[in-house]
C-alpha cells in the first residue's frame, strides 16, 4: 500500500506527520511518498500541483492532502491544487461525515455523511469577464450526478443507514439543479432499501443549524456540498475535527481534512491533528478495505479526547501541542 | 401611505392579515390593497404574478408579501413571483436581520444583519439543457455590486453598527465573486467610520453556526444571501420570526418574511405571524422612515413572546394560534 503525502502550506505541515506516524505503526508496511503543492511551491516554483506531484499521486493511488493557502486575488497561472487534483484523479465524491464526538459542547447524537459532487458545478474554472459585467458557468451533467449520487447510495448503505436527502435549488434552476435533482432520485430509486428525499439547499441549512440529528445522508452538487459541510462541521465541534474523503473508482482516493491552512496559527505547534486523523481512517475503511485498522483508529482519536487530551481549538486554555496530543494518540494504537 | 398586501399561498395568508391589522393600528390612515401572486394563482389564472399585481404594487411602491409555493418540477410558463417582483420593482438590496429574542433556547446577544443582493447571481434564470448537461449563468455586475454595498454601509450606519463582512468565494470565482468582493470594498472604504472584512461563504457559514454573535452585518451575492440568512434564522429562534426588507431606491421596498408556505402546517390556524409582522417593522423603519411606530411594533412582538405567548413552532405544545397570538400582540399596541 502506497500513501502520497501532500503536506502543502501552514498547519498542513503540522497535521499531516502526525496523520502519517498514526498509520504506519497501524500498517507498518504502508510506503509513504512525499510531495509538494500549494501556494508557497507556487511562489517557487511556478507550479501550484507541480507534474511531478500529479505523477506520484497517481502512482500511489492513494493521497493525504494537508492543506494549502490560497491568494487573496486572482494570479495568473494559479489554480487551488486541490480542486485540480480531486478532477486530476477523477475523485468525483467528496465524502465528509460529522459524527459527535467525546468534547464539550458538542451536539449529541449526530452521525452523518454530506457526500458532495467533487468535478463540476461552479467549480470548472469557466468565467469571463467583460467590461463592468463577469460570468461564471456553472455546469452539471447527467454522468456526474449519477456517479455521485451511485457513490452517496453505497457509502450511505456501508454505514448501515438508509435516508438519502438530495440538496437543490431546482426552484431557482431547474435545469442544472433540476438535472442533478432527477439524477440522483433516479439512482437512488434503484436500491429499494434507500429511502429518498429532497431539500432546497437553504432549507437544508436551515435544518443542519437547527437539528443535525434528523439526517444520515445528504447528497449536493459541489458548491452547496462546500457551505454545507463547514456548517455541519460547526456541529460536530470544529473544522479540527472535521474529515473528508474525495473518491473515484479504481481505488483512488484523496483523504483531506476539510480545514484549511490556518495561517492565524501555523507555526505555533497547537495545530488539530484529529480531521487529518480521521482521514486517514476514512481511506483505511472506505478505500483500503481495512475496517479494523480504521476503527482502531478511531477508538483511539475517541479515547484520546474522551481522556480530555485535546489542542487549544477544542480544550480552549486547557488545551495541549500537536505533539503532545500526538503521544497520547499513539500511545492507544 | 399604501401598503399592497400580497398573501400568497399557505400560510402568506394567515400571517399577513395579522401583521396588515397591526399596521393599521399604528398607522388608522395608511390604505390596503389586495393583490394576488403564487402558485395558486398560476393554476387559477396562468401567471404567478398577474400584470395587475405587479401595477397595484408598484403604484402603492409598498407591498407585504406572504410566501408562495412553487412547484417541484419545471412548469412551463411558471416563474418565482418573489423573485420577479423582487426584480420588477428594482428592490435590489435584501435586508435580512437576525436578533436574540426573548423566547426558550434562543442564542442571547445575536444582532446581526444579512444584507442579500437581490437581482442577479445565478436568479437571472438563464439555464440551458443540452443533451445530459446543463448549464446555468452567474451574473455579477459592478453596479449591483456596488448599490447593494452601498445599501448595506447605510444600513449597518442606521443601525449604529460598523463592521461589516463581505462574502464571496473568489478563491473559485476569482471574476465573479471577485468583482463583487472588489466593489464591496470599494464602496466600503468610502465610508470612513465602517471597519471591512471578508469571509469565504463556507468559512461564513462555519462562523454563523459556532458563533453568530461576532458579526454585525454581513453583505453577499444573491445565493451565498439565501443560504446563509436561512441558517442564521436558525440561531434567531427559527424561520417563524425571521424578517426581511426588500428595499430598491426611491422608497419601492417589499416585507416579506423568510418562511415559506409551510404547506405541511397551512390552513391549521397555527402559523407563526411574527416574521410578518418584524417584516412591516423593518418597512417602517427603513423606507417609511417611522422609527418610532417601527420601535412600537418591534416592542409588542417582545413583549407577547415575553409573556411566554407564542405559536406550536416556539413554544411546543404550550403553543397558541395564530389568532391568540394576534389577540395578545394588539392587545399590547
Ligand atoms: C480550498 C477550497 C478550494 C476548498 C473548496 O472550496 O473545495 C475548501 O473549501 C474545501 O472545502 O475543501
Ligand atoms: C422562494 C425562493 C425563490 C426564495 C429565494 O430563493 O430567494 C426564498 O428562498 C427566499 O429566501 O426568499
Amino acid at each position: 500500500m502506497k500513501l502520497c503525502l501532500i503536506p502543502g502550506d501552514g498547519i498542513g505541515r503540522e497535521v499531516v506527520p502526525v496523520a502519517a506516524a498514526a498509520l504506519q505503526r497501524l500498517l507498518p508496511a504502508v510506503q509513504l511518498q512525499q510531495a509538494d503543492a500549494g501556494w508557497e511551491c507556487f511562489v517557487r516554483t511556478g507550479q501550484a500541483l507541480p507534474d511531478a506531484t500529479l505523477a506520484r499521486a497517481r502512482e500511489c493511488g492513494a493521497v493525504l492532502f494537508g492543506a494549502v493557502s490560497s491568494p487573496a486575488r486572482k494570479v495568473e497561472g494559479y489554480r487551488s491544487p486541490i480542486v485540480a487534483l480531486r478532477r486530476e484523479l477523477n475523485a468525483y465524491a467528496n465524502l465528509r461525515p460529522t459524527c459527535t464526538l467525546p468534547i464539550a459542547g458538542a451536539r449529541q447524537d449526530v452521525d452523518m455523511l454530506i457526500v458532495r459532487e467533487n468535478t463540476e458545478d461552479l467549480y470548472i474554472g469557466e468565467e469571463q469577464r467583460d467590461g463592468d459585467t463577469a460570468i461564471a458557468i456553472k455546469r452539471i451533467t447527467a454522468a456526474a450526478s449519477r456517479r455521485v449520487a451511485r457513490a452517496a447510495c453505497e457509502t450511505l448503505l456501508a454505514r448501515g443507514m438508509h435516508r438519502l436527502v438530495i440538496v437543490h435549488k431546482a426552484n431557482i434552476m431547474p435545469l442544472t439543479d433540476g438535472l442533478f435533482r432527477d439524477c440522483c432520485r433516479e439512482v437512488a430509486q434503484s436500491y429499494p432499501q434507500i429511502e429518498v428525499s429532497e431539500l432546497l439547499v437553504d432549507t437544508a441549512a436551515y435544518q443542519l443549524a437547527r437539528a443535525p440529528q434528523q439526517f444520515q445522508a445528504l447528497v449536493a452538487p459541489n458548491l452547496y456540498g462546500d457551505i454545507l459541510s463547514d456548517l455541519a462541521a460547526a456541529h460536530g465541534g470544529g473544522l479540527g475535527l472535521a474529515a473528508s474523503l474525495n473518491q473515484g473508482d479504481a481505488g483512488v482516493a484523496i483523504a483531506e481534512p476539510v480545514h484549511g491552512s490556518a495561517p492565524d496559527i501555523a507555526g505555533q505547534g497547537v495545530a488539530n491533528p484529529v480531521a487529518a486523523l480521521l482521514s486517514v481512517a476514512l481511506l483505511l475503511r472506505h478505500t483500503w478495505q481495512r475496517p479494523d485498522e480504521a476503527q482502531r483508529l478511531e477508538h483511539a482519536v475517541r479515547d484520546t479526547l474522551a481522556a480530555g487530551i485535546a489542542t487549544p481549538d477544542v480544550a480552549g486554555a486547557a488545551g495541549v501541542s500537536t505533539a503532545a496530543f500526538a503521544q497520547a494518540l499513539l500511545a492507544r494504537l
